[in-house]
């Protein structure tokens, strides 16, 4: 699975983020299935600086395409 | 062949999201056809931290064109 | 808390633009929540060429949804 | 010449992706003129996870704007 | 202050692609405030081929934003 | 001067192309005004693999703005 419950409409701007952080965690997921090399590399992720300013932007570029879907949750 | 099906319509986010991983793929295939190389790749890809984001950052920007093609999948 | 006060609109670009930062930076935080390891990262951020434009391509991304959501603050 | 047959419209999905690969290219070619040098350069992308995930990533960037252009192909 | 004049509308598209360098120069600032650290980091951006490049890509992101904004000055 | 005839608009997809690569160029050229640095630093993009590839990823979101301002040159 790539979007939990398969949708990219949420109720608020704030799940829109959560989804975002979701979806771009489980493309590494499927990239790397082997839960002991994600931990590893997870490990990397969070304590390295340009590792976690890429984490950043991949989940802005997905917040973009989440916040459309939704119509910027204007109403 | 760069699109499987030809189309970026797909039933469900989840089909999109599956072609966006598709679609990132078969980039790589026509730039280095050498399967044998490909395969020594992955294992770059899929054991360095950076080398996975950049991987999760490409699907996203393919997913955004493909859920713009589907309007967001809205109705 | 992704999004401070749970909402993409604000009253003025600058506004928004401070959202932008904010929103790039709670990722950060949600992905690597011990504090002491996040102030030590960023003195890395702060003081890294490659990491400081990194940063500011994050804040452009946000950015454009904020000021797509906003209607650019045409009115 | 950057864009073959000077138009972003193509007939199908999969003829703009070639598209997207000829331009990104072609932006290369106009770059760096000498045939020598791209031909060892290509070596290089094709061969490093970094070079090759770069390109896909920009190739994703130009099908983005053909879609667009040709509506998604949506009928 | 992160936007002159606060406001993303500009008389010409020029003036819209100045507004774009500074405002990616204002997300810098914001993030190292000590203006001795950034004079040494502007070296380094000045004299690598990279960092160059990368600022580059930044001010195309914020100019898409702010031509957006400005309807392209179409008319 | 960063815009070239102070406009977005173009005749033809190749023109916008072109834009596209001037206005890229221009970016670098006010960040590092000295002819004689930028000369050095053309023939390391010209000859690296990956800052060729990064010249490439910026032209792409040049040319995404020109052409939304061009509508596409649909007709």
């Amino acid at each position: 699975m790539m979007i939990p419950n398969g949708s990219l409409i949420t109720a608020t701007p704030e799940e829109g983020r959560q989804l975002a952080m979701t979806m771009a965690r489980l493309v590494i997921k499927a990239t790397q299935p082997d839960e002991a090399v994600r931990s590893r590399l997870r490990d990397v992720y969070a304590n390295d600086a340009m590792a976690l300013l890429q984490v950043g932007q991949t989940v802005a570029i997905e917040f973009a395409t989440i916040a459309a879907a939704n119509g910027y949750w204007r109403t």
